[in-house]
């Protein structure tokens, strides 16, 4: 997408030597700066410190970082060392587990001395079909948005979101946001309430900072307003990511989530989840209770990072000294309240039946279980 | 209650002279400092910067910013002025509305020289007697904490709480942690999550140092964690406090109190609503439709309070530059989602009946508005 007149990914491999560019999303939205990562190590820490986040994005930065694991070492040990670090990095996207066996395949087999420009290979590939689905997900979404506005005689579209489901959590268009971006691009109204998104304040830093560099109209709330929002009609649909479905379409998405989806079932605000089919664990149906839940630092809810009227980038602490806190990064919403889930082959019921209509080659056996 | 040994009202009249004495809550919890307010514009921006803040202070602050005035001129143009004034700095607590009218009633008809002394009496027992109800929502509020806690054998009662019900929102004690503290007091083991309560944080700066300083275990979470919490077990109860009851039982709150009952309902979750009965506007029954809901300035959102790690206190920015924002102080809770009121002459439904067997000497004509 654009920013300033240019189009950047979020990701891609640098034009000279075996290193891989990132925008650094902990400087948004006040520095945009491109991280250049050289090795393993920087590829995990960029993952860890969330330089890069966002399902789709983590999953491509843990392929490119397993390039750079063979750049330097195209040894098996090197290899399943550098998966397992890389896996280790996040629990709850799998997307990340569904990259790094994606290129794990592609090297399989090969003289250690092939290894290296395989798994670029593979990497790249994994970031071209990120962009076709994030772009087929956008245009399937863009139809539930041209008839929300039908339905209004017009007038534009309110979009709640939350966290960041733009084109800085995929390596393109996005998955949330891809149907906002088509549909501006069609000159459809659409106005996006953007929800905060405390801790980390992904919608302030990321999802505003999107939108305001497409020119979509957007109003940044605090977590706390969207059922408010919505009990006053403000809301007329909800669109949201995921950063793991399980094969009965529970979703585990950014915590608040499943608040949001409630506000939504209590005011007949259709609720959508957007996805690429490659968040999706077909190995588990029970959100809830197999969906492992990533608690990260206290200090990302006590300590609020932004920049001074000097202009300056700094940390303010707004708790007790020593509150104890407790950070939890993501919550389920279970398929129930979930009105449909849009993904690169269309829109379908988040329950077993309606995934495996989109997904009969997903493996039956596993389906089977989330019945 | 105690602040490092000391006992602490959050309004007094000053030992010497015409002047009242509050917490200036917008430093806490950095800062414990007290202002003198001298005039009838020192009390009413206090009250717009919310220096003080939680309906039943803001009643309290409006009384002795009536005493004020009069001390400046007891004419009744500057009675009705100062009435007008310190009844629009906040539109959605009721008890402003209703401390200016039991303080006029009391200097109702008195010469101008015995006027002001009439108002500092009234301002005193206004402020006695929230201490007074706010002691008694304690007791009975301890009596559901003593239940939950028997129910789990003894083990500690986990309360999810919102934005600052406690002594700092009140003029002693507190309404939601009212209950709380005694129970503390009394040996029974209680643990409180605080809700950031974004955009102010008046749980981390207000609710987190009540708490620490009186030795209550608490821990901090995102506004966007209770859900979460509430799926997995970890919430006994609810316990919030209200800044307007209905008649019919539905109550105004700080923002996303409504997300927390819906999540309380979703999980079979107790939501409990703390209140003294000047907190209930006899006038009116539905909430969404009667109660007015104040919008505040879009940088309380945009911008970040809090101590640097060289001690100095400072605003961050963290939306980008010209960020549109919309900043809704409340929401409304609708009475089908509260469990019960806990009021100071007892637990009761969150109904017109409910509310009417506890207080039958409310407005007959009016209470009948509630069915």
């Amino acid at each position: 997408m654009r920013v300033n007149g240019t189009w950047y990914r979020s990701i891609r491999p640098a034009a000279e030597g075996a290193a891989v560019e990132v925008i650094d999303q902990t400087l948004l939205p006040h520095r945009f700066e491109i991280a250049r990562l050289i090795s393993l190590d920087e590829a995990v820490r960029a993952i860890v410190r969330m330089q890069v986040r966002g399902a789709p994005l983590i999953g491509a930065t843990a392929a490119y970082g397993l390039c750079l694991a063979l750049e330097a070492d195209p040894s098996d040990t090197s290899l399943r060392r550098a998966v397992n670090r890389l896996a280790a990095t996040r629990p709850t996207a799998v997307n990340l587990r569904w990259a790094l066996r994606r290129v794990e395949a592609s090297v399989a087999g090969l003289p250690a001395a092939q290894r290296a420009a395989a798994a670029w290979e593979a990497a790249a590939r994994i970031c071209e079909d990120d962009v076709a689905l994030c772009r087929r997900i956008g245009e399937h979404g863009l139809e539930l948005l041209r008839a929300a506005t039908e339905r209004k005689g017009g007038r534009p579209v309110n979009v709640l979101t939350h966290c960041n489901a733009g084109w800085l959590a995929t390596v393109d268009w996005g998955t949330a946001l891809a149907p906002v971006y088509l549909a501006h691009d069609a000159g459809i109204a659409v106005h996006v309430w953007v929800d905060e998104t405390r801790p980390r304040n992904q919608g302030a830093s990321l999802t505003a900072f999107e939108l305001g560099a497409h020119g979509v109209p957007h109003t940044l709330v605090a977590d706390n307003a969207g059922g408010h929002l919505m009990q006053r009609g403000l809301v007329d649909l909800c669109l949201v990511g995921t950063d793991r479905t399980t094969a009965a379409g529970d979703v585990a998405n950014k915590i608040g989530t499943y608040l949001k989806a409630l506000a939504a079932r209590d005011n007949g605000v259709p609720f959508y989840v957007a996805l690429p089919s490659t968040t999706i664990d077909w190995e588990i149906s029970d959100g809830l209770g197999e969906i492992p839940i990533e608690q990260r630092p206290a200090e990302e809810l006590t300590r609020v990072w932004g920049r001074t009227r000097r202009g300056e980038l700094t940390e303010v602490e707004i708790a007790p000294p020593g509150c104890a806190a407790r950070n939890d990064a993501f919550d389920v919403t279970p398929a129930r309240l979930v009105t449909a889930l849009v993904t690169e082959r269309g829109v379908c019921a988040a329950s077993a039946e309606g995934l495996r209509n989109l997904f009969p080659e997903a493996p039956e056996a596993e389906v089977r279980g989330a019945g």
